[in-house]
């Protein structure tokens, strides 16, 4: 029964998250916040790793995108002219025998799929849904009755009020997606840094989802770090062509942390299904515990957003081509990088439990520590003094290290095994003659011995 | 008249950024959304330099720091607990004339400033500024009227419902400040980490406040970037001797991006000003163009938030010696860092004009662009190939660089200096026979040759 498997390793990496600092469930102390989570003192190394990563290769590598860092309150005019404050909404239903509210197209696809039929049902009419729910007389997962409401249509926006006397707020809403800011700043972008298509607009930040949540720990929750990019191109070109380049390079991107390419899928989204605003929408799915899941979208958003944003603005939002001075509105290819899923990604990817080890196989490049550092026993003043000087020689290079004294060494590295660091550094009575260490490898468990001197370049 | 001179260095200031894309007013062109704003291709760049330097200084290169990223939204209890419900507030009058909306505080401060009195207003009651108002008769600074409401206290934290149909909905705040997320994770991180005292939790992230501001740019925002740590301290010490370790090493790090000392001073709060949680703050103020203003903050908190936590929550958050076992209640040490408001300091205080020329003297560590790469001409193929080379080598080794083949070399120049990008490098003729390129320092704009090998170690 694979399924079982499957969800046993979900709940051993949200144990392994909680016990070694990885991931904490939101306001714990006070019963928690549903769908909230806080990275833990080694959960923020990776993710900023995470983050580093994908700036580094979409932004600082390229000469044809440009950053920017907007902010997460915006004036509800850019959400009434993007569309969101009509169309960005989940159908919920509720069950009238124990109040369980659960989306309805979730409560159809958990249904089908436990019969392996397919699941295509996102985006169907309220109509639709609640016929599907009725022809297959699917029940409550909780109480087990068959007793709905009809499916009501809820918008996903959080709102909040600006302004802090009550007869003079102003409503805004918390950004539910990061792609309108930059699509208003269109313009300033293009005035300064004059571009030439095609180019990007790049962040990295959160986004929040007022949503009915089905858990699967950090998947879905009620806010969340993305980083995408809003990719513009000329209109008159084929848009496929871009839009199968950006395939490649997201793959590109998640592969290079060791993922391989069984555990990846395209999967296109259903006319019905697509966003309103999308013209072409794929989602490179990974394996996850709990079955293959978005973990990134790829959408050809077309000139949706700036036309709409012209449109209700009144401002000039338009490209003028340098060679004909022709005045274009770029079409718009889109890639989105769910960040917080690639963290669960490269977590589920890399645990691996072998001869009574556990063992986060994380590639260097996003492990919380790049190497530990330990004396061979703690008493020893001379290893203890030696073993400070390595460590912080390497964290005052800027190698987040980690550092223990306690038990005996086979226990430090069972520990160190756990969080996935890829090496152990250890001080013994050797290193005060010779000036070597023994360097232990994660993965392979082989320990060689090296000079200090060496010790930067071999992690 | 300084005064005047330095409110045109704001305007200036602001003007670049815009022009130049440090900063954009938020949601602009639907009329924008009063105190917020967007950081643009250059902004985001330097700040994302500034916050990897704060990260790198006070997390990785310590080994009694731990890092963590915490939810904006949290259970409402944490801020029933932490007192912010019912003390995190200011104090409003209204213009019954024109119904301009203000600080009361802020409106005496700037009435006495004018005469060159002493301030120190904040933390007083309602009826000691209604008080303050009347004796000195201070009018309205819209419409010259004196015709106020009462003062009346409003609360900072925004609102926000979480779970989207309206009966069921539970109120939430965005965090007003980010604190919190440490303290009620003070157990997740000892029980993972076993850190010994004294050490800190750090964090960097937004927080939000729902303030009626006074503008002064990016000063005071309604989200802004906070970077802070928690320092826990073991109660029996002497608390002065941390706090007085603290002061030096926050002016440190500022002075290490060039801000000059007597740019610098510490201000003590007056026992009213505090906050409610603190038993001394001190504030570090910057010379800004529009006075000296509160940058850092440094606060003792004592147990205060602990204590609360476990009163409110029941949970176990104590610290048990390791030697004695003895259980105790850490106090706290709290250095708190505007990230927003560092980006300001360095912009005002790299701003020059200088023979016909306006450069940004930024410190090479948190400039936009490390270096800019120039063919002498646009149109000789092997230059524009050879620069491309150049280029690309530096931004594939993770160097953010500009590229600029428009106008004369002199203009481009005064846009890198403009932007404060440290080098100007130039590929002519002779790059092509021996492989020397001019590198131009924005400083001291001198050019020197140098081999196309040694740019690495020179920017």
């Amino acid at each position: 029964m694979p399924q079982q498997v499957s969800i046993s390793t979900q709940q051993k990496i949200i144990s392994l998250c909680k016990r070694r600092g990885f991931v904490f469930p939101g306001s714990e102390i006070y019963g928690g916040l549903a769908n909230t989570y806080d990275f833990g003192p080694l959960g923020v190394l990776m993710i900023r790793n995470i983050k580093n990563s994908w700036w580094e290769t979409f932004v600082t590598k390229r000469s044809d995108m440009y950053g920017m860092d907007t902010s997460i309150l915006m004036s509800p005019k850019v959400w009434e002219a993007s569309g969101h404050t009509k169309s960005f909404s989940d159908v919920l239903i509720d069950c009238k025998e124990c109040k369980t509210r659960t989306r309805a197209d979730h409560l159809i696809e958990n249904y089908l799929e436990k019969d392996g039929l397919k699941h295509d049902v996102e985006g169907k009419s309220l109509e639709e849904l609640e016929k599907l729910i009725n022809e297959n007389r699917i029940v409550c997962p909780n109480c087990g009755k068959f007793n709905w409401t009809k499916p009501r249509t809820f918008n996903l926006l959080f709102e909040t009020h600006i302004g802090i006397v009550p007869e003079n707020q102003s409503l805004a809403y918390l950004r539910g997606e990061i792609a309108q800011g930059m699509f208003v700043n269109f313009a300033n972008v293009v005035d300064t840094m004059r571009p030439k298509l095609p180019f990007g607009i790049a962040q990295s930040g959160k986004a929040f989802r007022n949503e009915i949540t089905l858990g699967n720990f950090i998947f879905r929750t009620l806010e969340f770090n993305l980083a995408e990019f809003e990719y513009f191109i000329d209109p008159r070109y084929n848009w496929e062509d871009f839009f199968n380049y950006w395939k490649v390079e997201m793959k590109k991107w998640i592969m290079s942390f060791g993922v391989p390419e069984e555990k990846l899928r395209w999967r296109e989204h259903t006319p019905e299904e697509r966003a309103h605003y999308s013209k072409m929408t794929m989602d490179l799915e990974y394996e996850y515990s709990f079955g293959f899941k978005e973990m990134f979208g790829l959408a050809y958003r077309t000139d949706y957003d700036l036309k709409n944003h012209i449109e209700k603005s009144g401002a000039n939002l338009y490209y003028v081509d340098p060679t004909t001075s022709e005045k274009l509105i770029p079409h718009v290819i889109e890639p989105t990088f769910g960040i917080n899923r690639v963290f669960l990604t490269l977590l589920e990817n890399a645990y691996c439990e072998e001869d009574e080890r556990i063992v986060l196989k994380l590639d260097k490049k996003v492990a919380p520590y790049r190497a530990a550092v330990f004396p061979l026993v703690r008493n020893k003043p001379d290893l203890v003094e030696k073993a400070r000087d390595i460590f912080n020689n390497l964290i005052s290079q800027g190698f987040s290290c980690a550092w223990d004294d306690r038990g005996n060494i086979g226990k430090r590295y069972l520990s160190q095994d756990e969080i996935g660091t890829p090496s152990c550094i250890t001080v013994d009575y050797q290193t005060l003659e010779d000036g070597t260490v023994t360097i232990r490898d994660r993965d392979t468990t082989e320990q060689k011995r090296i000079k200090i001197e060496n010790i930067h370049e071999l992690i």
